[in-house]
């Protein structure tokens, strides 16, 4: 199954809403790189990632100058040796950052073709624990006004979902905790509510803030300080007492190594379109289970879906309200609090190709 | 002070030697990307990074087109300003990788303009410890024959050098150890001889050859194992009996921070053109202050000469024979195993930027 083909974009796709968190700012475009494959059979793998509105042009850069040439001609099913082979070809200016999201893309496509070339869905190909995995409305609504909060809550729990995660990190934390307060009482004592504080706090705040939300029965406090800060991390979960998640902003399987030894996190979360693909995710979540902890996810729930179903340490999918959702035929299928993973071979993601041509970066 | 202008440029140029080494293979070109900032008083700082070959377009897509809106217009001046902006503005698709070179050359060319404001070189602008610093020669030459290795190691000692690292990690240990052993009896019992093993082994390994080396008087052991694996290079450290080195794969001072703490290393060695700037590289220097431990470093002795010469904690000066050297004017002294800051205001690099053009990547 020779590679004959590359073809690799760049878009840039407006927001319908703006959005923000505690560490972006006010987000109005996101970058959206994609990376095509085919081979000598005919089949198509399709993959893709994403960044809040900066770097995508790194990204496609290190796709189509540095590793076209590793993939063209070789054979699209050795993916663990074309993987290998892409991170020490770039190494020197990669070892994360840009490179591990252009090589997540290419990580996705190949095993799409993988997938296909079986006939499976990737949620059976990749083990099929279940089809169907518990799923949040993730909420991007730091500046949200309370009411908008609320609105936006009851239309969450309107589509289904029975659990709900907020960002916190406004000005004074009594803000925040009132926001919580309410969204407590309106999801009442048990339907999961998460809390992110995207990066924004240091450890000493994040710490003052945990304890503030325990007693909202808050389920995890999401990125609450920098992700360079192990240690952190743990003091934050041990001082403030609500368990901890992360993992969007970690690019390397040593990286989730370490935040899980050094930093006693609860709920790694990768993002397969930020950590280096398919090959990583499922080893990250294979560490995670040798850790006897769950895996959740960050992002492009329409690929993790599956990785989630398919692994028997699955907790939450975040349903993520990025811009790419209109672009994309087959939403995803949310029923009473599950996110259904499909039955199309491969992760079974189709575009609309010609109405992401208007955003095309040239 | 305002920023004026900003143009960055992407060179390709030829070795004239292939070099070789345990990671990267034949090595035919570096990758050079440059950065020239102008501001109102008419004053111009220059900044560069470079690879082995892959990721120059992904490095010059940052700054052009991430980096760019952040720098113009702002104040040249407030520098940890523009590095924190910068750092946040990309950190989704950055946080290391190609976005750390990118900010390392921008930050280079700022302080170059500090230092030409002041009138003062870079060594006494930043504190003017001493303007010298002792040398070594960094030979590229894993594939090197034994009589050619001899003979450059003689050409060394003859430019005035009176320390030599060596590559390792060939097929055979025995392999290294004669070679190590022929250096060591040319250099004599005295004269450091560092080895560098460019991430070529597993931990068991690294332990094993550094036990072989450790009989020759091996000075460090460098980049033992992947720069991932924080505990492994403790553990080369304390059963392998050389002192460890490491710092050019590393990208941020926090994980500077993180391989002093639980790596063991002994001689932090960060590349000022890779560690994201003066701004990380002086921190780094600090916190290898603050351990008790030396500062060395690795790659671009001309503006590094500056920095290790100001600091009070300063090991020896890698001089590395890059490809770029025929580029720059006024090349490095060398005085009896010193190399020698010079007194041009800023760093006082000063390319040909008309012999430089002719491997500009378009």
């Amino acid at each position: 199954m020779i590679i004959q083909s590359l073809q690799t974009d760049y878009y840039r796709i407006p927001l319908p809403v703006v959005l923000s968190d505690a560490s972006h700012g006010e987000v109005t475009h996101f970058d959206f790189v994609t990376a095509r494959i085919t081979t000598a059979d005919g089949l198509e793998g399709v993959g893709y990632t994403f960044t809040p509105g900066t770097g995508g042009a790194a990204i496609h850069a290190h796709i189509d100058r540095d590793l076209r040439g590793v993939l063209l001609g070789a054979d699209a099913g050795r993916i663990e040796q074309l993987w290998k082979r892409m991170w020490w070809h770039v190494h020197f200016a990669g070892r994360g950052g840009a490179l591990t999201l252009a090589i997540s893309a290419v990580d996705i496509a190949l095993w799409d073709l993988a997938g296909k070339r079986a006939g499976e869905p990737w949620w059976r190909f990749f083990g099929g624990c279940e089809n169907r995995v518990r799923a949040y409305a993730g909420g991007v609504d730091l500046q949200f006004t309370l009411d908008a909060l609320v609105a936006q809550t009851e239309g969450f729990l309107e589509r289904d979902f029975r659990a709900i995660k907020m960002k916190v990190g406004r000005p004074n934390l009594s803000e925040d905790v009132e926001r919580v307060a309410r969204l407590r009482q309106i999801l009442g004592p048990d339907q999961p509510l998460m809390v992110d504080g995207n990066m924004g706090w240091r450890v000493d705040e994040a710490i003052r803030a945990a304890r503030a939300f325990a007693e909202h029965g808050v389920y995890w406090i999401e990125e609450p300080t920098i992700p360079d800060d192990y240690e952190g991390h743990a003091r934050i979960a041990r001082e403030g007492g609500v368990p901890v998640a992360t993992g969007e902003n970690l690019r390397t399987l040593h990286e989730f190594e370490q935040m899980i030894r050094y930093g006693e996190i609860a709920f790694p979360e990768p993002d397969v379109a930020l950590c280096g693909g398919v090959t990583v995710w499922r080893k990250i979540a294979g560490l995670a289970e040798a850790h006897n902890l769950p895996v959740t996810t960050h992002g492009v729930h329409d690929l993790q879906v599956h990785l989630l179903a398919a692994v028997p340490n699955a907790s939450f999918l975040e349903v993520h309200m990025f811009g790419v959702e209109p672009y994309i035929r087959h939403p995803i299928e949310i029923d009473n609090g599950y996110a259904i993973a499909p039955d199309r071979p491969g992760h079974g993601v189709e575009f609309d190709w010609e109405m992401l041509s208007n955003h095309l970066v040239r």
